[in-house]
């Protein structure tokens, strides 16, 4: 596992340097090749027409290289899985309800009903996930944010994921709890982009290699299709994932978001839901006059509480997780019982919201999506002063109670959905928070303006017509609010006006989403970067808001001095050393240690190949050859060999060898050497450092001055030096090593060839070096030896003996040598 | 002027590096201050007011430094701004209106009127502009797009300009030409940012080094309080003006976009032109069936035709320049009456729209806003199978001609006003061209839609209700998808639903705007490009798509090979050499001419000053008098040396002194070195290159082989290996000078210290550099030497004389030396 953990990705910035072949895009190739066919009028027409196909087969082949081919591939897929996964959801909670109707003449067995159905469907999604692919638990974005960084999460983009996800997520949406889709659909998305692009390679497309700019796209569809908001897709995806946005890449976004809105919405119209595409949650508020000027103070409030209600469950939602964990007698019980946790929770809440008990102050019965339909209706529910009352109609009577209040319901509904959301959205099911914060906002909003309306029975406006105050019109302010300051993203605004298909609104929502971000960016970070936090992504925190101080730290002072590095001149046993004393992934290559003159970077796999190659089985045998041949003076067979030379002397010979190899210069020249490695200087600010970092995807750069190598920065320290989260030691730690559940395996990109040359595609087609030559491995390389040689006597020696002997023809392949057999101790018992 | 020209701009990478005093940010410094007064109690109350006054003071200043304060004051004058010229522009409509109006009696009268009006509003703007600030002439995007990517252009950013924009821009839109406000309005917001920040740095803001972060919000505010479209406004900011974006700074043109609009709309409220906040040209569609998917492929076609549209008009508009430019004869005649252009220019577009004469086919006494209005408008202007035929009422009429129906007008009306536009936009007015293009657009949505309007009067829609067709929603789509494509965004479409406060026909738009950018884009440059191809601004042009040969160009196969540079171990001969043979701005400093090892980059100004210091006055006035002083025994007084030293001595002496110091070992321990200047290697890419060029706003990297400079590549070299505009070394040369009018004073930003540590403010402080020693000056120095001695024979003697003899006190001001008297030829008649 540790070898794959620390696979390096050299795609992730290879996105800059991919080519394709000649042919593509120059259609005179394809000519050419139907020209230079000897005498086609004389050939069966089964030849000229496999010609034919071969050519309608290759420029098909050259159509599917072409980014919008992909991105109209990827909508239209997500479009239809969304659309599907839309569907099973409607069904699983309309059978719910017919299941919860059916029972009415038993509350007992209605009860059971209620609460078994979700507990069974999240039990199930919990299991299922954790059984296929725990990667796919959560929301997503936190790890997409991650990935677009550079850094690969082993396992998130793979087909079982995918598969783990969508199933995982239908039946955690259908159990109806306070779960959201639109973090999993990003999610989702990314696996699409990243299983299409691998599907479409198989056609000749190249998609590889520009795996981050498609990332970034299908992030955007993600959002667009979930919400059918292609604009406000793009602008979230951007905000929640990227640090550094190309402009360039902006159209692929809204490209394939459109497409796969547009499609989305016509299945709509095609299963005959809909009569023509509108939006989601239409609105119908009245165009003429939105709202009074005098209003806006309440939008206002509403923005600054939702702000600080935002960072509320984002605190919320963190500390439960880290209750959760820090409890280790709960800890140890729930590992045991995997399903208990999610059981448990669904249990407790679907209690709370059971229409007749507790659910009918809180109107439990609606599902999220009515809710939303209710929330954003356009009556006004309080009834004070109003003229024409209204009947609660329909869904609406759910928030009618014959002994209380709208207000009391909207109260409830709120605090009991607040903690419920920030509980649900722990539990180990994919599962996203965006949605129930934003029905929380709605209900929020809702009430601020139920309360304006009761205020102010004939609305505010003095004038000659009676505007009337739109209720309605607060909730989308409260979503757009709430949502914004959980996120810390303006983007939420444009989801809104797409969801409601009404912008009148614009002016309240922008000032209150801006007051909202204001005030929850003060206190908390965004829920994915607490998640990050959580789960010890590898992700460099933002700088925030007034950390000015920051500005005065230097490179200088938080670089580290002390730093191994290889000299042009060293020998192989100066390699052994380094490679002993230091656990960092680039070795700096200088003229001479007087001089100390940056001359490039070497990776530690490369140092390792290095030795290996050195010390390797090749040179072994032929050292053993030359050594025993001149003894009997004839030609032995090779596979003789083994009998001839007694263990013992072998073992005497390796190590004087390789003792003697050890003492020789470094041959450089089949080494990788990133020739210009990324230099900062003493001087530069963190604030910058930190810049660079982020937009070239930098995880070390060298400090040099006036070309002499005199430190190093890494994440790590730029991390320590912004004071990072909180700062702990702990967390730097992530930086180095992997970390734990659920991003276990996963490793860091190695080399940031940033300036580092086209090595990638190259790099790519290596396979990964199966041996990492990691510090212990190198430092107890000849204990290993002696080890393999005492305990398992004659297995070890045999082992040796026959690896040493059956590698007589170079030119074949390589079976490990004793030199990484030794490595790797868990391989002796194989050989 | 020179001089000027290559002023250096280390700020525009030093906003990453800024630092703030400690006390701000930090309350417990102000606690400190007031602490530590001893005796508080027995001091007079004069003394404690003065202290409260000075802490009140303190903190109001560590607010000024606040950036929301700074956004909120930009917001704040920005809508003034934009009211206020609108009201003027609106009052300059009024008064044509109303002299048309009162002379229809008369036809003839009336045409002068109409005719005579709009000729003197432009003519004054182009005198007006033209004598104040040339600078302030044509839109200010392109400007802005160069500026924001680290180039400075000289007087773009004054006071002067902003004044001779905002009356220029008045005047022009004053006279109802068809010219638009919303690229000016980019230019004067960011003018006023520019502003602002100096005046708020006079109370200790600190804004100076966060330029560029606020101009990029400034574009935004621009675009958003000129539409009241604060979304839509900082996405076209980014997108016109930006290559790569940092998410972190969204945030800031959001909220400053908002308050603007905010204000803006506040203040149509506030004047009683509004009852509440609402939009600019609100639309009044219905909104449960906006439109039917059958009417998709109409909304399709005006997308492509959109896109050839665009960049018809894009190619028009470029070649009416050059044609201008090119026809030599014509040029000259203009360039001597530079006003007459404008004047005939608006003779004919004026004379056209009469709206007795010809202008009675094409709507021509509508203004652009009423035309938008009636463009948008609710109703089906084409008759046929109408039932209800409604009346042309109000500002409607002037679509309605008695003898030809609405379809001849507006084709009419389409056609005139393209070729109307692309001409009016060329005259040296501050002017946009979106709007006009915008009202085509919506003209020719119109078009199509009462064409589908006529051709299916019952709707597509077949079902049991009976929707119409909404020409407006047609004009909607075509304004955002011809001004998408002329602009090359996507953001159109966001700025049309807040111009038009309705958000129901997005995907209609989306998919028009989509296809005319994809359609656009592979035809023509956007118009800011074209502009800036026109104008030969210094900015790197985008990778086209589809270029996908690019990807094998490699570093090595564009870089310059042959390079200056200066060795660690050089003389100050060698220096002067090397600025004699090339014009690099930036010099290689290697160890030696053998190693070849980079150490670093020294700028082309810091090797002058080398040498100025080597060859100064004060050290020549040293060489001097230790010459004089021996001969004669006894100290004499400063002012006497000139007497007593004849000028042919001096001249000799000089000479042979300058001749011994330039043998002298350069001491580089007083030059600013750039230790870590950006580098590649030979085999990076083209597109990759580009990539790291645009991120890092470089103008140049030295290519290196494991330390070894080997290379170099600039923006010339990028440019021409990605075939820029058409390759054209005319282009290309633009990187290595200025160029011509308008754009004539500018300077390339020198040293892009992307690594160059944080020597930038401390540059910032330094006087900028008065002589750069540009290699004409230098290789003439010895030859101006004689010459200032033989023509102007007396004068110059005295002059070098008295100059050598003024400044005998080390720490006096300096009056420049021979040196620099040598090379400023024009500065010899002022000493």
């Amino acid at each position: 596992d540790c070898s794959a953990a620390s696979r390096q990705r050299p795609e992730s910035r290879g996105c800059l340097c991919f080519k394709r072949p000649l042919w593509k895009n120059n259609p005179t190739y394809l000519c050419h090749l139907s020209v230079p066919i000897p005498g086609a009028s004389g050939l069966e027409p089964a030849l000229v027409s496999t010609v034919c196909a071969l050519q309608c087969q290759r420029f098909l082949i050259s159509k599917v290289g072409e980014d919008w081919v992909f991105l109209i591939l990827l909508g239209l897929v997500m479009a239809l899985v969304s659309w599907a996964m839309d569907f099973a959801i409607a069904t699983c909670l309309q059978a719910q309800k017919w299941m919860y109707g059916g029972l009415d003449t038993n509350v007992l067995l209605q009860y059971m009903a209620w609460v078994t159905y979700p507990t069974v469907l999240i039990t199930f999604s919990a299991g299922f996930t954790q059984i296929l692919a725990p990667q796919a638990v959560g929301s997503g974005i936190p790890e997409m944010k991650t990935i677009l960084r550079g850094v690969v999460l082993k396992e998130y983009l793979t087909l079982k994921t995918f598969v783990a996800k969508v199933i995982g997520l239908t039946c955690a949406l259908g159990s109806g709890m306070p779960l959201g889709k639109e973090g999993p659909f990003v999610h989702i998305a990314s696996m699409c982009a990243a299983l299409l692009s691998r599907f479409l390679s198989l056609f000749g497309g190249f998609y590889e290699a520009r795996n981050i700019e498609m990332l970034a796209a299908a992030c955007a569809v993600g959002v667009g299709c979930c919400f059918a908001a292609p604009i406000g897709g793009v602008l979230f995806s951007i905000e929640v994932t990227s640090t550094f946005f190309a402009v360039r890449n902006y159209w692929r976004g809204f490209f394939a978001a459109t497409f796969s809105a547009f499609i989305f919405r016509v299945l709509a119209v095609w299963n005959k839901d809909e009569e023509t595409i509108t939006a989601l949650f239409k609105t119908r508020f009245r165009l003429d006059f939105p709202f009074d000027l005098q209003e806006l103070p309440a939008f206002a409030v509403i923005g600054i509480a939702s702000g600080f209600g935002g960072a509320l469950f984002v605190y919320l939602n963190r500390k439960i997780v880290q209750f959760m964990r820090r409890q280790k007698a709960i800890n140890r019980f729930l590992m045991k019982k995997r399903l208990l946790f999610p059981a448990l929770v669904t249990l407790i809440i679907s209690t709370l919201t059971f229409p007749p008990g507790f659910g009918q102050f809180m109107a439990g019965q609606l599902t999220q999506k009515d809710t939303l339909v209710t929330l954003f209706d356009n009556q006004t529910w309080a009834k004070q002063g109003i003229n024409d009352e209204f009947e609660y109609l329909g869904i609406l009577e759910a928030w009618l109670h014959p002994r209380s209040n709208v207000f009391v319901t909207l109260v409830v509904f709120i605090l009991m959905k607040f903690w419920m959301s920030a509980l649900a959205t722990t539990i180990p099911v994919p599962c996203g928070a965006f949605m129930p914060v934003f029905v929380i906002g709605a209900a929020f909003g809702r009430l601020v303006g139920e309360s304006m309306a009761a205020w102010f029975p004939d609305g505010i406006h003095t004038d000659s017509n009676i505007y009337r105050i739109v209720p309605g019109g607060y909730a989308v302010v409260g979503a757009a609010a709430l949502s914004g300051a959980v996120t810390h993203t303006v983007s939420t605004a444009v989801i809104v006006f797409e969801l409601t298909g009404q912008i009148s609104h614009i002016l309240p929502v922008m000032i209150a989403v801006i007051l909202a971000n204001a005030v929850a960016q003060s206190l908390q970070p965004s829920l994915y970067d607490s998640i990050i936090r959580i789960k010890k992504l590898p992700y460099l925190p933002e700088l925030g808001w007034g950390h000015h101080e920051k500005y005065s730290v230097r490179v200088e002072d938080i670089m580290v001095r002390d730093i191994r590095y290889v000299t042009l001149n060293c020998k192989y046993r100066d390699l052994q050393q380094v490679l002993h004393s230091t656990k960092m992934k680039n070795l700096p290559l200088v003229e001479s240690a007087e001089s100390m003159i940056l001359l490039g970077s070497i990776e530690r796999t490369q140092v390792g190949a290095l030795l290996s190659t050195q010390l390797s089985p090749q040179r072994r045998l032929l050292m053993l050859r030359q050594k025993v041949l001149p003894e009997d003076g004839h030609q032995l067979s090779d596979s003789s060999i083994r009998f001839q030379v007694s263990a013992a002397t072998i073992l005497g010979d390796i190590l004087e060898w390789e003792e003697q190899q050890l003492d020789q210069l470094v041959d450089f020249s089949s080494a990788k050497i990133d020739p210009a490695p990324f230099q900062l200087v003493e001087h530069t600010s963190l604030h910058k450092t930190h810049t660079i970092f982020s937009l070239l995807g930098l995880d070390h750069a060298f400090v040099t001055s006036i070309g002499r190598l005199v430190g190093m920065v890494s994440l790590k320290e730029v991390s320590r030096g912004q004071g990072g989260w909180g700062g702990t030691e702990q967390h730097l730690e992530l930086f180095a090593h992997g970390f734990g559940v659920p991003a276990a395996a996963q490793g860091h990109r190695g080399l940031p060839d940033g300036q580092g040359g086209e090595g990638a595609p190259a790099a790519r087609q290596l396979p990964p070096t199966p041996y990492p030559l990691s510090p212990p491995c190198i430092a107890s390389q000849q204990t290993w030896g002696r080890l393999a040689g005492l305990t398992p006597l004659l297995q070890g020696w045999i082992g040796t003996a026959v690896l040493v002997a059956q590698i007589p023809q170079p030119g074949g392949l390589h079976p490990p040598g004793p030199a990484v057999f030794l490595c790797q101790p868990h391989a002796a018992t194989k050989v």
